[in-house]
């Protein structure tokens, strides 16, 4: 069988892209590497800004999502993609598992990105108790509270801005004396009356009962350590798009995601790319959402010949 | 009071918009025309492609998106903006109602758009009930039913093939003998074995008890009348930004919508514009949604002197 379109992943990207493609009456197929594998969502503990459904738990959100694909009918297959290739002079795209082959006219790439972690003891035990990697996510959860920033480029400051405006107090902990990011960003922070900058330093745990309570904070220069009280901690020392099947077939932005406007489209005819994968400003369930919808508006100009 | 940001219109961009700036801790305020006067939704009868909230009523789902961000403390003002001004070199934005003035550092236009209707007996009774504007939104609803498309342009086109995907039959009402469409879009329907076009002629009333039964058809150059037994009626007669009270303001597209890509930037600094009233292609509730959550993103990044 060749489908209509083939979604690889299955989070907010590929799962509204799922609905939007079996509501536009295309045959319509999701690979997922794992149950959602697609999904940072699964990992965060409340999602207070999708509009509708305020602090709503991740999974839970996952999993409301899933089922209405379900429930309109997609069929989703537990397989890991290998690699892309193509038949018929590219009107034909097949995907190469550890299995088996599946051929589709048109394929939508939302496999979506992961934000790099600090590999520090506590910080996996207490992700979204407190440790988080989005700020825009999850800062308000902090209004009044004491908080860590760790990392030095623009995200990092950006975030810490964002963290100021709310929280009692912040720290941002880099591991250099001076900051990655733009000159004047680095200026509005340093304004900040509330806000610490730890140089030269590294987080090496983080710790608490249920929850954040500190953080070990080392000196890199006197080696000496310091333990800081915390609400929470903020990582931003970078993502990573996951796009080990694809590196050879599309172009790459310097970060390495997938070069595609909101449209989806990639320089590739037939090959599209949904939510955190393509080159965006802000990676959100909201933004991944919407590309989800315009991708199959695409697909669908496409397989009407006229993309 | 200056606000950081205030929001003209209350439909899923905007409440998305409102939503997103209280969280980011930004003093906020929105402005409506009318109680969710942006918001289409509220005559939806029903809407099956926000993920997570399947089948969900249109009004019932606007009401949830309003009382998410009241619950965040967004504050709304019913009030009408008849234009906006500038003070302090542009730096900050004055906003003149039919009673009092408001003024802000930065603003986004989020006041939608509307669909053109035909104006016939029937139309405005039977909306929601299958009289639709928006193939791709209810579409879906129609499986194996008869339905009629009313236009002759690109949307019209591309609403008809995506009916003519599911629907058992697709009537194609053209006031013309001929369609504006792109060829090859017009070829791609002529080849749909289901689809009938009905040239020269117009509705000239729609007709059900509760729901769409049949539709009235005049063929303009005989003058004869048929009746046509038709489960929905797609009205694809073009669509209208409601921009009235910023057209010596801001640049408009062909179209008529504020030039502006997914980051909301105008090229007036401090005036951004999110959903419906920009130039997109596909208008939808996630990509309202996911507008407003950028645009505060780059009322953010231009708060901060970076823009």
């Amino acid at each position: 069988m060749i489908y209509d379109v083939i979604i690889v992943g299955s989070g907010p990207a590929g799962l509204s892209a799922a609905i939007y493609a079996v509501r536009a009456q295309l045959s319509v197929l999701v690979l997922e590497k794992e149950y959602m594998s697609g999904g940072q969502m699964l990992n965060t503990y409340e999602v207070d800004n999708y509009p509708g459904l305020p602090g709503i738990g991740g999974f839970e959100l996952g999993v409301k999502f899933r089922e209405h694909a379900e429930k309109l009918g997609v069929k989703f297959i537990n397989i890991e993609v290998r690699h892309i290739g193509e038949e018929e002079e590219g009107r034909v795209k097949v995907l190469y598992t550890n299995r088996e082959e599946f051929r589709a006219r048109a394929l939508v790439l939302a496999m979506g990105a992961r934000h790099s972690s600090l590999g520090v003891p506590g910080e996996k035990e207490l992700a979204g108790m407190g440790v988080s990697y989005c700020a825009t996510c999850d800062g308000a959860f902090f209004k009044g509270r004491t908080v860590a920033v760790v990392g030095g480029g623009d995200a990092a400051v950006e975030d810490a801005l964002f963290l100021a405006r709310g929280c009692e107090k912040v720290y941002l902990v880099h591991r250099r004396d001076e900051l990655r990011a733009a000159r004047l960003l680095q200026e509005n922070l340093k304004k900040c009356g509330n806000v610490e900058f730890i140089w030269d330093s590294e987080v090496t745990a983080i710790r608490g009962e249920e929850q954040v309570e500190c953080a070990v904070i080392r000196n890199k220069k006197s080696g000496t350590e310091r333990v800081l009280d915390l609400d929470g901690v903020f990582i931003a020392v970078g993502m990573k798009p996951n796009t080990e099947i694809i590196t050879n077939i599309l172009q790459l932005d310097k970060n390495g995601y997938i070069c595609a406007s909101e449209d989806g489209i990639t320089e590739k005819p037939g090959i599209f790319a949904a939510g955190d994968i393509r080159t965006k400003h802000l990676r959100q369930i909201v933004t991944a959402v919407s590309d989800g919808a315009n991708v199959i508006s695409s697909v669908e100009t496409y397989l009407e010949g006229m993309l």
